[in-house]
């Protein structure tokens, strides 16, 4: 009975989606189940990759955050970025939209055309469509993406990895923040968070190259997600914070702050992975030649410890605070 | 302007869903976009059938109107049938849910385990999954289908088909009125609304004989739905109100009471389909071997318009109102 009466603001999202995990698990065809960024299944003699995620009004996001056409192609990025932590492509997209009864039919519109353009530009067709009536706007997203290679999953890190990032951190955090306080600021200060980039070209490289062990990608903050794929693949890891590629928009701030952000800030949705010693020269020459930045920020560990190195405990708990829906 | 400023409302779901249908159109692997109960997509040298459906708390169920794995078998079926309208069989599914923080961990394992368990029970995996804060429960999921023969579409009906209808009507609204009103009731008497069964081995023997010209599952209602397939189809309808498969559920009912639940009251989720007369017989013969119940209840005509034989077109209008979340 104690157990019946458990919210799940005490067990957290990823609590359960933990348990998740333990449903009966399926068949031959399902090659990866619940648990990573996208399942991947086997239909037609081919790998396909399936990822769903939901963004929910004064949740996620406010509508005066952005166009609707903007909130529309952050909505496809933000799943898109799914496919790309597992080196697929974007094929086809579901879009399910749940708005008040009194949306203006405009908002819509621009909401679903920023999607379907941004899905376009990916080489992703959106196919179909739902609308219900609810108390808020909800969007709900489902892609199917394809698979050629090795699939980058959660789970292959192993101790001696280097541990690598795309991009910059913190950008995203520090413009949602800014956005929550509704200062007043130029469009470009909070660009990072309206924008996000999926990683798909670096995604498909490291699938198609075999060059990493495991990846995610950064959404719920870069220590929340390293705490994924550590506990996926049963290791520890130690990150230089030194090494951390902070965006330049963080420039003004004070150093924890910038690495608070860096650490734990999320939505950045940059490529975590971790490459076999043998196999970073050539990563890094890959990355080179596709004009695609990658940081070498740390490296995987035996143990189940994710420690920052030169760091006291107490601070590292402090800069590395992540994101939960349900327990905030 | 005066278009900016339009709300959903004025437009309703149909009418914006119609809208979509202007996106620009996809690509040779896109065989059916926006517009249909399900998309279908070339991949892997098969044809794939695509669907999202949302259910939101209040607005298409109470929490208090099943168990939690009651909701979940139903969220599961309501999808199904989407499946099951275009002739295919469902294979993977991803289950997005929103809750309140306060959501009782019980709850959401026994609504994900239902929806499992039916999903299971019909050939699917529920393969992932994604869970998010937010104001009500919102339930969004995704099928993914395959398709073997023809798809069944709304639009290849022709003047001159018998119009077919499986299993019975009005049973599912008419519980569905008897939870609203909180009325003391017998389990039995909501059953038709709480386990809606998608008729998958209906539609699947319609793709492989080629029976049918057009289908659609009954959700929105008989009319409702029937007017979308004779939109597609380019066509009109007679429908015979005295051969309509009325529930047993509705026996203690007027005469026009039931009409009404038959005719506009919805989420039956049974099968509506055309036949072409050369093929009735086979139809009927097919149909008798599976044990599977199918009437005939009118046809196709030129024209656009819909009819309800021997009825005044005051009272048909009464009889027919459909729902739509928009405009209620």
């Amino acid at each position: 009975m104690a157990n019946k009466g458990r919210l799940l603001s005490d067990l957290g999202e990823f609590g359960f989606l933990a348990r998740l995990r333990t449903l009966p698990t399926p068949r031959r065809d399902v090659a990866l189940g619940i648990g990573d960024d996208s399942a991947i299944v086997r239909a037609g003699g081919r790998q396909w990759l399936l990822t769903t995620d939901a963004l929910i009004e004064d949740v996620h996001f406010r509508r005066t955050w952005d166009t609707p056409s903007g909130l529309g192609r952050r909505a496809y990025a933000v799943n898109a970025s799914d496919i790309a932590a597992m080196g697929g492509r974007p094929r086809f997209a579901l879009l399910s939209i749940a708005v008040p009864k009194a949306a203006r039919v405009a908002e819509l519109d621009g909401f679903v055309r920023g999607f379907a353009a941004a899905a376009r530009e990916s080489g992703c067709a959106l196919v179909g469509g739902n609308l219900s009536a609810s108390p808020c706007w909800m969007v709900s997203v489902a892609l199917v993406g394809e698979l050629r290679g090795i699939a980058l999953r959660r789970s292959g890190a192993r101790a001696g990895d280097s541990i690598y990032v795309s991009g910059h951190l913190g950008a995203a955090a520090f413009g949602r923040e800014i956005l929550l306080d509704g200062r007043r600021a130029t469009p470009r200060a909070t660009l990072a968070w309206r924008r996000p980039r999926a990683r798909l070209e670096l995604g498909q490289m490291l699938a198609r190259t075999r060059s990493a062990n495991a990846a995610i990608d950064v959404s719920d903050g870069l220590w929340s997600d390293l705490g994924h794929l550590c506990r996926a693949s049963r290791v520890g890891a130690v990150i230089d914070p030194e090494r951390l590629p902070l965006a330049r928009a963080l420039r003004g701030l004070e150093g924890d702050e910038r690495l608070a952000l860096a650490l734990g800030g999320g939505e950045d949705y940059e490529l975590l992975f971790t490459v076999p010693p043998q196999r970073v020269r050539r990563l890094e020459a890959s990355a080179r030649r596709l004009s695609l930045e990658v940081t070498n920020i740390g490296r995987v560990t035996t143990g189940r410890a994710l420690r920052l190195a030169g760091v006291s405990a107490s601070r590292a708990r402090r800069l590395t605070a992540g994101f939960d829906h349900f327990r905030q």
